[in-house]
């Protein structure tokens, strides 16, 4: 896995090509960026032949001109990897950023790291709105020049919260990140927003699953506690895992030390992740991820 | 928490002192042990105000002529800790090396770290013997100078493989550890033999409990595994967890590599914990620990 | 060592003793604040003997209204452990939050997290003031409600910039905090402003001591980078180490992507070395530092 | 990075190319690969764009009889990657185990851990000999079945020692180890026995270089002591690291505690640098390494 790296690069692009493993197509796709003018300057294959043969692959290519070299790319991607191959492939502009929408509730930490991050250019992102279900970090983000919409969650019933939720980010956005947004998201509304979520849950999964984490692993005494970021699916915190880490604790720990220590190691894992997938980084297959 | 320190101390004694808390009692015992000449060389203490008032201490003493001394400072100790305060403690001299008898199967990672230490100095035990269900380390372990017995778990009922263990370890070890023994001991088992046991689980518990846990992060496709030496209950890997630590993994570790890594990580955590318990650093309380 | 606890504790003080070891000296101190009717919540207790017997000891105590106990048991401090004992003591009022002032440079990833911890309470302090030498930071200083001073360092002689932050910071704080701080402070601002001054030093000290260290790290291929947090003395990067922790790295990570990701780092050991030192757990021996 | 995986792979090779970056290097290996039926199962590439564009590739192939298929593989390579691309490259079949000869002195945990895991099949490697300046490790050596040879170097001039070590390493290794070997080889041996040498040096490199890093590291008051492995060049502890990792550490560790504990991490991290060289995925580049 190689780690984050610089965060938007001028006429590069990212190509993801993935599918049943066969002979022969490192030498193909290559032949057809070389035909295109396309300098490979960075290149992670994976074949997960433990089961039988699935082939991942991620290039970054450097292309002059690369807005206006764009539609031919394509078209030959769609011909030969698509078609002739048979395999599925995704080509990324590096230099156009990802909207990532965020969704918090009333903890900061989470989001005010994003928010940093994507001010110090390290998240090659722009963030079109912050929307939480309570005001406590408005003003926090509307400093930032993110525009903050606050959609409360108590008392309203869940479906129009969702509803609101649905028009706001309709369109808006490449990705959702839940920054600690302590509300379950059902089916429908993942479905219809169309763009992947990420969330990052404050355990080790799959160990302490569910609400109150902390209060688990004190109650069992674990040495360590982590943090999880994965892609949000109908499942709750059974998603495919993008990045976790741990950090080592003791018995003079308190729930509440937990909590604040943990929140250390949540904006790390969370922010990895988010960065990896903005620079599409990270393959989803079946429940898993591969993260280049 | 203390890390791992000088294994074998001549002259010096750890005590330990653990019940409900009150004030004052770190000024009794360190006034019944200056009375006694001790001089105190470590003292660790927690109070564990969120659960309202336990008192846990552990203090190292040298004491000039030890084994003379401790009738008098156990007498002592058992009057004004005991007695007045209300107290549970125990003193061990730390230059008395503690029986630990090994329990393995196949695999040899963690036994023969374990007998490599104690040869070389690092822990504070003697090893009495080796038992595994398999023939296959009894060399290896007869090189270090221990014996080897074999008692068979396959083919034999359970009942009788664990009367032949009894018969063996009765009255011959201070600790029993289960070096990757791949049995499940009954609860009469564990009664009768009456010391304490320290298992190594190959997971970062309580993430993928029970057989197979390797194959279990394969699937769930975690990004950390982990192992965790805990003391053994008649619950299945559910007894008080002694150390735990984890190394990164990625999507290009196949099982066979997940073991052969973790294989790493587990000798390394089941030989601080039996270290740790050997130096009387380690006080269960409830189904967790203090590791001091 | 105990790792960053609760932040702000009413009616709670710190004690440190130190000096050359003798026995009775636990006893003593515990006798003492028995007396006082100060209940002992933590004990951590260090003897060097490997250099003869230095002893280090730190001490929280619960008292029923402290502010009012405090002369009288100062006084006995001074007595019993001072003359009597000989040894050197502090004690602190833990509820009262330690004014701690910020210099910074153009960096803002150290800075903001100081501010933003000790918003969300994490860290006990107050912060007076940040100076910095160029004004970059200034607006987000002042949203944490921070007054801010820009005491510009180039062009100006640097004799007199270090007395306009000598004229703001005397009598107004307690600590000094530099947060990527690029400019060296001279013997003589140290001795007269005469507070604790802490430094991040971006590298794991000894290596790569001086300016530009990501770039020697990348010059000379190491796979680990990190971050030193020292007491500042006159001898530059020399000074006792508090904290120091470090990062995975490649060859795939430019110098770029080294400063960006050691960032990360720095702001971690930094915000822990000030959080340590404002609970009072740093005693400085030496050069070196016992961190209870 | 890519870490340890799967030792020894049946009509498996590797296929490192580097030197001077230009578009179509991929595409011209890879098509060159496909067209002598090589099924590329791994394939990692790295471009050093900052000092203007060296290429770096790793590639492992599956081909059906590898062993018939080599002389032709080998006589295209150099034609089209030699010759024609301009790079430098090499092929290893990954079925013919490597010969390490191993240096040691007293210590054993270096040495034997690597001795436990090509036992155990996790290093790729054969052991031809043990050499030692000290017999105390020879009969745990032949315990392995591997010889063991006494070559002295106190009393005796340091020629002649290296003499005899070269006449019994000379054609018999491919890579020489070594394991806490404590004598300083000169350029001259270094140059005549003309195969890699890989050495553990028990600090993080660059800090403490020289004799004795455990007590200057003591001295320096550092909170975390590591190890570095490193391609053994003229200049003492300044050849190309390949490998480091540390471990936390704090005032209570005496110098003693700092050897034992150390010893861990540095088993740890001579074996990880021992296994990636014998899988070929380490490039020497200028003073540094691509570790793929």
């Amino acid at each position: 896995m190689t780690h984050n790296r610089a965060p938007m690069l001028h006429d590069h692009a990212s190509l993801i090509v993935y599918g049943d493993d066969r002979p022969g197509i490192v030498a193909a796709v290559a032949g057809m960026l070389a035909r295109h003018g396309a300098n490979i300057v960075a290149l992670d294959q994976h074949t997960d032949d433990v089961e039988a043969g699935a082939f991942f692959q991620r290039t970054v290519v450097h292309v002059k001109d690369l807005a206006a070299a764009l539609p031919a790319l394509e078209k030959d991607l769609a011909g030969t990897v698509g078609d002739e191959l048979g395999l599925r492939w995704r080509l990324r502009d590096l230099s156009v950023p990802l909207r990532v929408a965020i969704l918090a509730s009333k903890s900061d930490h989470c989001l005010l790291d994003l928010l940093w991050r994507q001010r110090r250019g390290e998240l090659p992102v722009v963030v079109p709105m912050v929307i939480s279900n309570h005001p406590d970090v408005a003003d926090d983000v509307r400093f930032f020049g993110v525009p903050f919409f606050h959609v409360p969650s108590q008392g309203a019933d869940k479906r129009a919260a969702e509803a609101e939720l649905l028009r706001l980010l309709a369109g808006n956005a490449d990705l959702i990140v839940l920054a600690r947004y302590m509300q379950i998201l059902s089916g429908s509304f993942i479905e219809q927003v169309n763009v992947p979520i990420i969330n990052i849950h404050h355990s080790f999964l799959p160990a302490f699953v569910g609400a109150g984490p902390y209060q688990k692993a004190k109650d069992r005494g674990v040495k360590l506690v982590g943090a999880t970021a994965h892609y949000v699916t109908e499942d709750l915190d059974e998603g495919p895992i993008i990045e976790q880490d741990v950090i080592r604790v003791s018995h003079r720990d308190s729930v509440a030390e937990l909590v604040r220590r943990g929140a250390d190691i949540e904006r790390q894992v969370l922010s990895r992740a988010v960065l990896w997938h903005c620079q599409d980084r990270v393959i989803r297959h079946d429940n898993q991820t591969i993260v280049f």
